[in-house]
């Protein structure tokens, strides 16, 4: 994943912030009152709120890495799609649910 | 609230396209494999990413209605906060925990 | 209105820059092939869709100067709310229902 | 087009949260006081603010289907620059300018 | 201001993650390559662009405080409004102009 | 680049509302009390915030012809990824550190 490539070259170039950034993005996505499961379905549903290709992949595969069912992602789409409309749908429905066969794929050829 | 009065007029005037906006809301939100609990977590989310006040303080309300615990919300916005930094951070820490304290409040009375 | 005085005190410190905003902003808004009141329409979806309040109405004034009813103006909240869902909804109808109510009337104030 | 596609995978795993966005979203779009056409420019002008580029090229569709001409988007392009900068100009001269060509071409083969 | 407060009710319930958050935060204003001030500059503009009003205060003030004169910061608002359009305008000629008032004035008071 | 190209074929249909918008940009951007690498600075830090791929890459390469070191726009990432949390840094760590790249070997290039 491209993300995951630039992430390393930042860290390298700069330590002491990445590694704050790092500190403080996994107090946020611990295990807490909320499940990791819980916290990856909310990080999908702001990511696709916002666009943000590289999020919402990262975190469909956070979801399905929790545990999620196809359709509990789907149900969460449907909430962004409540409130974030026409905008919201159209990246559901091909970035999430391409990532979505791609991955489970991926697991499926692990195994 | 602001919104159920402003949403009334609307309806009003524009019965056809508020009943099926409504239609389409409810299906969004009803309780599936994901609970309506999980589902008022993921619209708080994207609300305090949206900076969107009405759906902010409309969605706080939705997650306490739905037994939320305090320390659930705020780890949602902690969720938030790894998404979207100082700007969802700023929504929260002053409209949600505003909403939370007015809310609890409001119930305790009604009790 | 805020904006208008805002707008003044910055176009006596930045002379030179309001003046090409402005000359740019007004060959946006004139007419054309569209009519200046769809293009007001078209400014006041994408107002209503970013959430600025001053835009907003700003903008909702533009389409009543133009001539819009108020039938007119819902629908185009119509529009943004399937691109924009909940966010775009809530919005609409507090800051632009009330809008068309004050400027109307201040009109009818003015005859 | 991907979004097609990916709409038609949803609404067979969603059926009945699909038909009802389905609803809602035809209701905003129908020919009323506004026309369809004076409809799809506003929500191309709100996919252009909104950087949506699934929402950009669907919508230039729409207004070509509705009977726009080139000038015409070209002067909703304005109105978004005007809103949005250059952030706005960056998406129309590409995308949109790039669908108008690509559309306009197959609807030439068609005929 | 709000958000201090906000900030501290926040911190005392989630200690752990508010601890990081800051210590993230710090580590991405501090004195580096480039100076405090033009650190402010630029998360001055990503304010005003994001329609932050909480952080359109805080960062006006963070300006001021690292020695911006007012020129300097409506040259900001001169660049955001080139990439943000009327929308950026708007927030700066109000919201930043009336900071950059009060802000002046309180200083005045304490020396 | 693409949208050099298509400003391009814009001005040509457009040119009143190009030339305008033009030098209201001009404007925004030249030396002033800021000098125009701060500008840039400032602008990279919008573009990535607003995740616009065109304007992201276009700035980088304002940053880097107004001289700015790797480091300096590290930093100024950072400023991004405080305020616009995880969806800013993911548009940082791959999309400018690539356009960093590619670009100074253009430069290279060229020497």
């Amino acid at each position: 994943m491209d993300f995951k490539h630039g992430m390393g070259v930042f860290t390298e170039k700069m330590p002491d912030l990445a590694r704050k950034y790092n500190a403080f993005s996994e107090a946020c996505f611990k295990e807490g009152k909320l499940s990791k499961k819980e916290k990856q379905l909310i990080a999908l549903g702001i990511s696709i709120f916002s666009q943000d290709e590289y999020c919402i992949i990262y975190h469909t595969k956070g979801c399905l890495d929790q545990g999620c069912s196809e359709k509990e992602i789907l149900e969460a789409i449907g909430v962004c799609a409540a409130f974030g409309g026409g905008a919201a749908m159209s990246q559901s429905v091909t970035l999430v649910q391409e990532a979505i066969t791609d991955l489970s794929q991926e697991n499926d050829k692990l195994h």
